[in-house]
């Protein structure tokens, strides 16, 4: 059933995640950052929507950026250490939730049909796997990755095929024409992963990137903490972030990374959603740092690491709305801001065309 | 022309903005927030939507919220202050705008032509008159308020008719049937008065609440703060809230002021753009406490004046993008907010629904 992945045999075969990534196209961005300051409006007063639009253009190597076609592909995936006790939900929700997507009940899907976007759903491998479901693509690498406490939570050829999967998912988008790529993820404990993984590549401490995930309360946060602590000690011979992704990331971070490297090297846009996604992101631009350019960051999220991450990142998100809900909702709710951000960059009137007076500062 | 006042002669007679506020519906509200615990999420993982569409339910007496139909009501006025020299931009630019609004060349335009919105441009003195121009609507007051370094910048009568000019927009949009109402402004040097305002209002010194306002360099924001501190001396006699709107106002920014206070008073939500706005929702507010729950947020802006403004109303704004352009513009940002947030609460599947399992602490 894993038909994308399995139409790709090279993937395996060589590290295709090395391969260069695209360049922002500068000459366009120039262009529209000097039409931005034609437009009927005090220079800058659109703040953060004139950068994006310029960015927009220089992806997109257009003049009239646009969002109207958007693909979004939300991974799911178990983890051994849920065993650990690390989550407010049963191990079987993941499972559950993916019949929700796919039935249109789950945040993301609703979403996904009030934005008119492409929800694409990837089973990468669930304990409580609910079979064949319409509308979840099956790309079952195993139940689940295997409890990072007592072993690596995946081996090599697993995470070749978890970023592999994500490749997957962004040759389907760029198939269906998108212009802007969003990944999101659902897997119980995987906030226990993200925040290990990050604790590794940014080699900080569990304390600063473990957060109440679905809903621990403080006592549930500190057993997590001292659960990622064990894990760390005993992948501390991980001696590269390829390695610390193999050992403590998850198929569907993985996943997330790989479509992440790939949408920067076929030259698609991706707008990145929360904590896990941004941690994705990460072991993304440690892999290949050149697809850090296509990564534009969609929100703050309400859980506790996310900051640290995104000044890692020297990440801006768009959005600060509390939101802890993965599954790419908080990337989807920003979707709506690129698409204004390119409407007025695209179709309002300049200074010259509406007869309007410049400012002094201008005129001169 | 001034049809829309002029058939209220009842507005200058009688202080309508005395008259009390429409109340929101607790228990709805208390529905609404039972249902968001019920849907396929960690219990607040929504965050700021949750709130979102638990207000608006309540605003609106209905278990489904929504805000399909958006009216935008645009306000240009000029201002007497103006010949002091505290704008970047000549004076020209009011009327000229107003045909920028109309012709669809504006961001205001632009936006909401995106968000099929109505757009409800209202011309209430501008010194550069356009004349009649299809797609504006004259309630011309003057043409433009007195300089208020050399005197009340309104008369009585004018302060009524302007904020008479605010409630006949809101009575536009609820006889349109809009289900959210959005006040914008024009008018150069407005950011003058509005700082001149919140520091009477709030008795801070201008030196906090004034900006660069279109564009303004350091020197340039010294001399409008010494032209500030020039009216409040003079107008240190003001002894109410009202005279303070009254001698340091502007048309739009009264407008304004009327029409929060009239949507209140009908039941119709208001989504408040930035920081000349804000003030106007200060001074309704003090006009009548009781509008105070009718108005929703939009953005934190970057005119320097906006978050003391803010912290006063004590108001959590949505966006922080940076923006200060006025018209309406970051309100109409917002929007896809709103109806996002209502599309989730109004089409999640709830757990029993999907068949997921809930947390532990649910289930207990």
């Amino acid at each position: 059933m894993n038909d994308r992945v399995s139409n790709q045999p090279t993937l395996a075969a060589d590290a295709w995640w090395l391969r260069s990534c695209k360049r922002p196209d500068a000459e366009r961005q120039a262009q529209a950052r000097a039409r931005q300051a034609q437009l009927t409006k005090p220079p800058g007063s659109l703040g953060v929507l004139e950068d994006l639009a310029v960015t927009l253009s220089g992806l997109q190597h257009s003049p009239t950026p646009k969002v109207d076609r958007v693909w979004i592909s939300v991974f799911a995936a178990d983890h051994g250490v849920a065993a650990e006790g690390v989550s407010a939900f049963p191990q079987a929700v993941t499972g559950e939730m993916l019949r929700n997507f796919a039935g249109g009940g789950a945040a993301i899907a609703v979403l996904a049909r009030a934005l008119d976007a492409s929800l694409d759903v990837v089973n990468l491998g669930t304990v409580n796997d609910p079979g064949a479901v319409a509308g979840v693509h099956r790309a079952v690498i195993a139940a689940s990755t295997r409890n990072f406490c007592e072993g690596p939570a995946m081996s090599d050829a697993q995470l070749r095929a978890a970023l592999g999967a994500g490749a997957a998912s962004v040759r389907a988008a760029l198939d269906a024409g998108a212009q802007l790529f969003i990944g999101g993820e659902m897997g119980i404990a995987n906030t226990t992963s993200a925040a290990a993984l990050a604790s590794a590549l940014l080699r900080r401490s569990p304390s600063e990137l473990t957060g109440a995930g679905t809903g621990l309360d403080a006592g549930g946060i500190a057993h997590k903490i001292a659960v990622i602590e064990r894990a760390l000690a005993l992948h501390a011979p991980a001696d590269s972030d390829w390695e610390r992704l193999r050992r403590l990331g998850g198929f569907e971070i993985a996943a997330l990374t790989g479509a992440y490297v790939a949408a920067a090297q076929a030259g698609l846009p991706v707008l990145v959603d929360g904590f896990i996604a941004s941690v994705a992101a990460l072991a993304a631009q440690r892999l290949n740092p050149g697809c850090g350019d296509w990564l534009l960051y969609a929100h703050r999220s309400h859980e506790r690491g996310h900051a640290m991450v995104l000044e890692a990142l020297r990440a801006r998100p768009l959005l600060d709305l509390s939101m802890r809900l993965g599954e790419a909702s908080g990337a989807a709710m920003a979707v709506p801001l690129l698409r204004l951000a390119c409407a007025l960059h695209n179709s309002m009137a300049t200074f010259a065309q509406a007869g309007v007076s410049e400012s002094a500062a201008q005129q001169a």
